[in-house]
């Protein structure tokens, strides 16, 4: 009942705190005989790590990944894969000035209301630091995934009022690694990029969007009718620290337009065995259609809000209810949102490799 | 791993199909001793049923709940409670023309590809009038909260781009239930209803969007890390049909807010006896702070998209591939907002009940 | 985290007390175009249902079992599936006279002090007239393994100290069925009888052992290390009333052995193509190597306790703490054994068809 | 749907093999608060390990716990507690003579079957040495229960044919752990010792019984009707490796009284002031009404068969069906009764702590 899993078929149980001895994950129900690639896992984690650029937190955590269980002779056994990162670059002084009092959007006020008490060392539990495990499980998943050809590509969308000027569809998503916001639009990137290092300089922080795409995604996966598969990937996108929304397809935007205009209108092509293969000629549903996938892409949005540890002073109250003045202290990010991309496709990839699991008991084998 | 339950500790498993026998749920985990008012529960299913008003589908169901366990002498008693709603106004005939092709954004087509085949009458179990059971559970949830003062008031807030004008704090929430749209705001509702009208009378449909906020919520509901209070509304929410987009708080908007003018900002009251009572002075967070309530109103909005089913001709194909026009049949609603209020305070009280009792757990007893 | 369901693929979730409306399942998870044959579900009922001979309870329900969802056109639709019986043949006024005392040996006691009061009629939801509800989740149970060939036969295979003589291997399973205490060897059959009618013309009641033999099990169902194949067998069968232990092969009389006699030595037929195909020379594990079926039978037994009601004066205490006499009343079976032999194969049914579909997922397709 | 979780409200995950990097175990739910004593994890984990006596496998682990998480200032914070033992002693060498054939007994030949491959190190996942995790979540629970006055007993009552002559009500179980065997009947303790090392010699194994006593458990734990309490101990004690039995209070040997006989009847005592306080005079039962505790001694067995390792040669079969001398090798326990009975009082405090945990929401606050 307590919260630290997620899916069902393919399942992980993160732990670990920001300061703590490390940060690790289980995963339970990756299928045996799947090749694990630790490098791969590896790079993964080195796209969410910290340090990684000037727009980023500079606390330094190399965030290697070590294998505890559950592979043998590289490959899945079938039984629980362990994974874990040792913390390394800990400065738990940093965090003496919040130990009696309460920043301001952050978790340590609730935290000290549920538990009676918090480990407040860097946000502890709270901190965005648990998102690695995450990061590691996505890797299996998006391993599985690679199986059968489904590839997922997030990116930076929007920084504060600046967004991407071209739809999904129109952009080149192998450029998204090519510059440090992680947006593929270049021009749009730069201009992200300066806004970012501006409000950095001012001791500020800035949120924005991150537009995440899966493509080849058989239709078939979600399961009626509480684990849609947006109702899974909604859960998913919101558990991560800092996001605000979710929305899929045409998302708010979406419910200006009538019926008429909104609805996906099917086509068939006609193959050289004469079997139709379906699609739909428009894609406001965002790839899923009463709450199964459709075959179309995968396409959906994740709010994350500005980052709540500033480097300036803040107004807050301790504990005993007194005002006090918060001096911004600690190494934290002006924009969460670069770091974040890998965190939205880890999700994803694992919604998607739990409804792929899922999915096989759909139906009597013919 | 099929998916129709919802919840953990308040547990509901809904069943039943649009043209079936009836629509039931099962709610397992209402403790002991709470008093069943089904006044009270056929009340809420009033509110979500059809034929309530011109702008709702003129299907005519009584929808009358029926217990059928787990209360004994009006009061719950551990037992599951089983409530069931006969189908009564059944005409299947409406839908055999769909028997053979698919209607564009419903479920038709993913039903098929999932399991191969589907019942077809009235979309079967993808039939919005799964919600029903949604209600119901609801109303027992609303029951359990209403104990601990919790209270939770949904309403229209959009259709298309007709917006109530001022935020949720400076409405009568007590209005909402004055008007068919369900919009507190009365002159913002007339021109809804007009809208409706229009749209209604041209055989289209269209979709808005539904706030909903929480009232008296007390600190401390919530399951870090993936069981966020924000992460299991997200799910609620996003697995009502037609649900394109969820947000917390300043969510999509909020994207553009620095930190500093973000984070929302603590303050102290002292009472009587000396001891600091604690609030935040906004609350663009949305009563969540880290995944858990902060005693702060609980806020998030809820984007529906336009009903699929159009009372005019839609091209399509049918399952060999050919296209087909689609001629508009049954009965239907031209917008969906009005009979959603209900729903989303439903999967609202089932995720706070749930969570309620979950965080009975969360630390040793003093 | 109420206990009201069981499984995880093949999830049941059962409903009703004794004297309410009726008695009902809703079945998550079976897979899409199962044929659900109704009138073999009735047919199960039939074997479980009270008033079936002189040695059942004179309680006469007809037992009728309806669909009120998952099933159209004969066929599963993926959909939950539920099932349900109304009760008619109710007498509550036979249950006055506990209402204020506990009967010992029920759960009259207990329920009052987890819940604070209980439904009091007929044992409420402690009823064994729950267990209605598992033969009819076992009936669709059967039929999904019946598609695999695997078979499920229980037997009574003592009353008090009346035993079979034979092992399973050497005993017709099909004769079963020819007497009304379900023992397959007649002249012991003949004994039980006897003794049973005895028994009840006293007014008392007796206790004994079902073995439950599953044959054509493939090798690979269950899961390490906590849902083993047994692990789950265990909880099902300890979850029916009545029921006070659970061995799985040699079980308790097996601790006796020397691993050299115990283990179970493996053999190799080799087929026309030259493939071996393996299987053990004894059977002492009863089918199950680590917690995963080895293709061998499973072989269970499973202890059932006397019925705890009787047909005879009882001293109890009511709830002031004062001795009360307990008069026996109502309609009650002398030996539950009979009626539970349908119930221990549906449980059964039920685990195997789980794990037959969670084992879908245990490896990457070749 | 991987089986390698157990419990819900105190939910634990394990992870590791035997010849891995080491055993884990990850605690979600365990309540902020509890202070954590390493030492006595430390000295429970110490009571299971290898090399502890004659009559133990002289694999010689020291088996040091680490706390990876969950724990500040020696108290559990809410979030998950993740143990960890790193394997030392390993001689993967010693299983190069299995890699190619299933050893009677055991799970190689299912892991195999089910997974396609397995990691054939010292059993790899299948082995015993899995249960350290157990032992280590276990005295988490142990230390949570005693909070509350609970306390477990376990001890070997039958080795073979030799049994403690007394019932457990008539034992000191406070001299369980002054022998190595670890029954509290010295006389009969130094009998079973005698026949172990006589099995040891010859190479051979042997199995036996292990009772387990929980005192003090309060009257309401258990959740009808799957999740009784004794379903969830024999899903427990079944899912520990070798077990082949469980039976709660009379057991099997109960099936042979009346129900006159069986009947527990209930007495009270009326205390100081006037209150009436319950009990009752027997325990056929075992503590259990109802399939929820009813304040009596909490009372089980579980059958535990011979190690099926033998030191001496044995007949097998290798991949290809030929038939292979299997060579005893290795380092192995000739009985693994007296380390089990640690592993058996903590899967039954992980009940407890479980349940104690899910009845906080069995009903309204009064």
């Amino acid at each position: 009942m307590a919260g630290n899993s997620f899916g069902q078929a393919f399942r992980i149980s993160t732990f670990g705190e920001s300061h703590g001895v490390g940060i690790g994950v289980v995963i339970d129900g990756c299928p045996a005989g799947l090749e694990i690639d630790l490098d791969f896992i590896q790079s993964e984690l080195n796209r969410r790590r910290p340090g990684q650029s000037e727009i980023t937190s500079p606390r330094n955590e190399a965030d290697i990944v070590e294998i505890l269980s559950g592979v043998f002779q590289n490959k899945s056994t079938g039984a629980p894969i362990a994974l874990f990162i040792k913390n390394n670059d800990q400065r738990p002084d940093d965090y003496e000035h919040i130990k009696e009092n309460w920043r301001p959007g952050h978790a340590d006020f609730t935290y000290d209301q549920k538990y009676g008490f918090r480990d407040h060392r860097g946000g502890g539990r709270s901190s965005a630091r648990e998102t690695a495990a995450r990061v590691m499980a996505g890797a299996v998943a998006k391993l599985l995934l690679a199986h059968h050809d489904i590839q997922i590509s997030g990116y930076v969308s929007s920084v504060a009022d600046i967004h991407v000027t071209l739809p999904y569809t129109q952009l080149d998503l192998e450029k998204t690694e090519e510059n440090i916001v992680r947006c593929p639009e270049k021009a749009t990137a730069n201009k992200m990029i300066a806004l970012i290092e501006n409000i950095r300089d001012t001791g500020d922080t800035v949120g924005g969007v991150i537009t995440c795409v899966a493509k080849k995604v058989p239709s078939g996966l979600g399961e009626p009718v509480f684990n849609k598969l947006q109702a899974d990937l909604a859960a998913a996108m919101m558990s991560i620290n800092a996001a605000k929304g979710f929305e899929i397809g045409s998302g708010f935007e979406g419910t200006k337009l009538k019926g008429s205009e909104f609805n996906d209108a099917f086509a068939a092509d006609i193959d050289r065995k004469g079997h139709p293969r379906f699609k739909t000629i428009t894609n406001h549903s965002g790839g899923v259609q009463g709450g199964i996938s459709n075959g179309a892409d995968l396409v959906f949005n994740v709010a994350f809000k500005a980052v709540s540890t500033l480097m300036k002073a803040q107004q807050t109250v301790d504990k005993e209810g007194k005002s006090v003045v918060l001096e911004g202290k600690g190494r934290h990010d002006p924009c969460v949102l670069p770091r974040a991309v890998p965190i939205v496709e880890a999700m994803c990839a694992i919604v998607l490799a739990d409804h792929w699991l899922r999915n096989k008991m759909a139906r009597m084998e013919d």
